[in-house]
């Protein structure tokens, strides 16, 4: 699959685009400014195997242009100009919205947007011809730049087209983490919440990685 | 401790109901109808260990001028309707809020309330006098009255009031569950919005007691 990280020069998206890259994918990783994505690019490959496909990186709108599933991963206050660049490129693609709408300085205080969440912020800028779906929002980003730590996390996936949800959850499991449907657009409110909620509990608790884990399930699920 | 259960004839109510009396606690037994309240109470008994003190029942009102502690679990829709009723009881105690604000039908589809929470909304209810903590929203009521199982279900307690939240977590040890500090009462959002998520789960995967846990946590924490 190509997919493009939008912003994929933060841990986020670099712990992302690494893991797809082991698993095969092209990725492409996109910045405002586009050395810094070629820049970054290069920076993964070193640490990725060589069997792996190269990383490439540019300009947020370049990669758009050149990738058949879009990943967001900017900082919210980002999130409404970063669109505006490459919306024109997005028409038919999927978008997976990995933003979570923290307000500094309080991060830990779960912070919930006038659309609802920012992924519906989103989808309501894009209008309907961008399926928008949520998902990612709780993996610790060092974690998964390091290929062999089992991420003790579950992808929660909300969205309202069937197949954008299929992708996402593919994408989890090829990243090493379990996705799991989480439902509809709108319960991205709890999905980005968790993350606000997270950074408290690491504070409180003086750790770093805490995540979070649906139980329950069947254990092939 | 003396504990009142406002609609503590429901699920939720009855399984902490046991769970507390049978770790030694004082439980009341709260219902619109106080002989609905004597009747549950009853049949609690009637499950109990003779070991434990004996579950009461009451109207709502009367169970919360008994108690020190009041745990509010009733259905979103009568919330504001029982607090009117048991206000005047309340000065000084502690509203532990169960509630989950879902809208029949779509029960599976995070719903925000108008206040950011339904423990929000009870807060600005009842003012400053009464602190609010939401707590114990995401576990499953019929495993609670299974008093032998091992609910793989941690409690996440949100609010502004610090001897309040360490109340919700001695009384999620006492019923068997991990209590977490989540953060202020504005993250309530999070936890009421992940029993609807639950309930998705619940039904997509064909489960039951789809539930919660923090990864990340130091054993003994």
């Amino acid at each position: 699959m190509k997919i493009a990280i939008l912003g994929g020069t933060g841990p986020e998206g670099q712990g992302l685009g690494m893991r797809w890259a082991a698993a095969g994918h092209e990725v492409w990783i996109g910045s405002r400014q586009a050395e810094r994505g070629a820049q970054v690019a290069g920076e993964l490959n070193a640490l990725l195997p060589a069997s792996a496909p190269r990383v490439r990186g540019a300009g947020n709108l370049e990669v758009t242009e050149a990738a058949e599933v879009v990943v967001m991963s900017v900082p919210y206050q980002a999130q409404r100009p970063t669109l505006e660049t490459v919306a024109p490129a997005l028409r038919g693609k999927l978008l997976i919205s990995v933003v979570v709408p923290l307000q500094p300085p309080k991060v830990s205080h779960v912070w919930v947007p006038p659309a609802g969440s920012a992924a519906q912020e989103a989808q309501q800028q894009l209008g309907d011809s961008v399926p928008v779906v949520a998902a990612f929002q709780n993996v610790s980003a060092v974690l998964l730049k390091e290929l062999d730590h089992v991420v003790e996390c579950d992808v929660l996936i909300c969205g309202d087209d069937r197949a954008g949800k299929e992708v996402a959850a593919r994408l989890s499991r090829d990243a090493g983490l379990r996705g799991i449907d989480a439902g509809p657009l709108q319960n991205a409110v709890v999905v980005e919440g968790l993350t606000a909620m997270l950074i408290g509990i690491n504070k409180r608790a003086k750790i770093k990685h805490a995540g979070i884990r649906i139980t329950g399930l069947p254990d092939d699920y």
